[in-house]
């Protein structure tokens, strides 16, 4: 039996798992992203985590998601990786392992992941957004990855909304991600403080010590700022959606992330915020979908299954 | 050798001809579409219209570009034909035809017309825009036309740019093609004519008798109207084509239809909105071109290129 390897590069945490073709992730292994200052360092602690996690197994292939994966086996100067410039992370993995290794961004992962263990086995056409620390996005149109000419495609945290208001870690003005993800719907809490009058657990809540379970339980206890805060998210999540259907016609968006944890109050005025903005003839035709892959080890499997789908 | 037929059913035209691989029309036909009253009788005079310019001619098969045409062989409730409902037209054509028959909307045969004999040839990844009545697409991605669960990918003139002035004619409002489209430049002179007071030769042209060959003449006699019309149509563009990239990163952006006879008018506001509104990463990576069938039977070859594709 053969299995692949999943890895998940993230700003803070490296995640590394042994996964089945049918996505069991029966070994795993982390560490510390942030505690490498040269990326020579971080790949030869790749390569021994690669090692020893394969603990002699027959290995079908390596997938790696990482944000600002190229096409070419690069991460671009990614925001959130403390390394600069080019990194020619295929390049420098291939000189110790001789076997398939691919790469691609995080958010084109969990649609991957999707596609073969989650809530898209049977569609060809769907969008996940990745709603975490930023909005993310994987496209699959014609049951393959729209990656683009380099792999810079699907960067739907940055279209524009056409508000002026807020400037995205890009330095772009009204990316949506600055309204929808976890560090969005911080920035419209401060809005709505700025806005109303009302009594809100909020006003003795910093910026800095306000968690997305927090604005949750606010809404469950019928706080005035977090019932306003998740319409307003809703509202432009859910424009924004319809408006990526007259795109790709999906016949799913599947939503996954830390905001999804906030149930109803996310969901709710995000469909009704869609189902107001869909063109007619899309009526009936779009699903909005959660994660089949909630609670498991998603980015791992996501990764994993990058392998299964191109070898 | 073999040939294909390529047919454009146009709200007031439909064009029918015959052409060989590499891209020449040997022979055409046209009729009035809006002449047949029952979608059957319509059919008929398909029918005998391709077997007259068949001309004994070994036939690979026939391509159909039309309006809402779907994934399914039907066209569904177009706005400008006159048969409402579901047509069933693939099925309809195979009672007499045995021959491949495909069928999508017009600008996607635009999309593969560009791919087999226009400035897309060698490409994977680009986005036609059709600036004609309307506003219509094509994305391609991975080489394949992006249709969708139905075929209903890629409406992108009915892409809404959050302004809440114009409808467009499907009730929805802020849609691109209000903007910027034949029809959209018409209305932008109204609303120029009504914002400003400096003379303009609009003042005495009414809409009805406005035409866009008129906008641009008007534009090189430094018509102050028709100046800030084409930037404003132009800023609209750009920022919607910067947009767009963040969902497939094209290699490049090709413009065609009618609006784009106006050249430099319309194309250099365009392009310095889109530079403006293109994020950091995506810079000198996308192109915008014009089409390479100008001035060709650039519909038909669309429609013909859709049976060398898919055959």
């Amino acid at each position: 039996m053969k299995y692949a390897i999943g890895i998940d590069i993230g700003g803070t945490i490296t995640k590394i798992g042994l996964v089945s073709k049918d996505g069991n992730c029966i070994k795993k292994t982390s560490f510390r992203t942030k505690e490498f200052k040269s990326f020579s360092n971080y790949v030869e602690k790749l390569n021994s985590s690669i090692e020893q996690i394969s603990d002699n197994k027959e290995i079908a292939g390596i997938g790696i998601g990482a944000p600002n994966a190229s096409k070419n086996g690069t991460i671009e100067t990614p925001a959130n990786l403390k390394w600069k410039g080019q990194l020619n992370l295929i390049k420098k993995l291939k000189q110790k392992i001789k076997n398939n290794i691919f790469l691609t961004n995080d958010a084109n992962c969990a649609a991957v992941g999707e596609m073969m263990y989650g809530n898209a086995i049977s569609l060809n056409d769907f969008i996940v957004i990745t709603l975490g620390t930023g909005l993310g996005s994987g496209i699959v149109s014609n049951g393959l990855l729209v990656e683009g000419k380099d792999g810079f495609a699907a960067e739907l945290g940055h279209f524009s909304i056409n508000k002026m208001g807020r400037y995205t870690g890009l330095g772009t003005k009204g990316g949506l991600e600055a309204y929808v993800s976890a560090t969005g719907i911080k920035r419209t809490i401060m809005y709505m403080l700025s806005k109303y009058m009302e009594d809100s657990i909020f006003r003795s809540i910093s910026f800095d010590n306000l968690h997305g379970e927090d604005i949750t339980k606010a809404a469950e206890n019928n706080d005035f700022i977090a019932l306003k805060t998740f319409q307003y998210t809703g509202k432009i999540l859910g424009k924004a959606l319809a408006n990526f259907v007259s795109f790709s016609q999906p016949e799913a968006i599947i939503l996954t992330g830390g905001l999804v944890h906030s149930g109803k109050w996310i969901l709710e005025p995000t469909i009704k915020s869609f189902e107001k903005n869909l063109l007619a003839f899309y009526e009936k035709k779009v699903k909005i979908l959660t994660s089949g892959l909630e609670d498991k080890d998603s980015a791992i499997l996501g990764s994993a299954a990058l392998v299964w789908k191109n070898i």
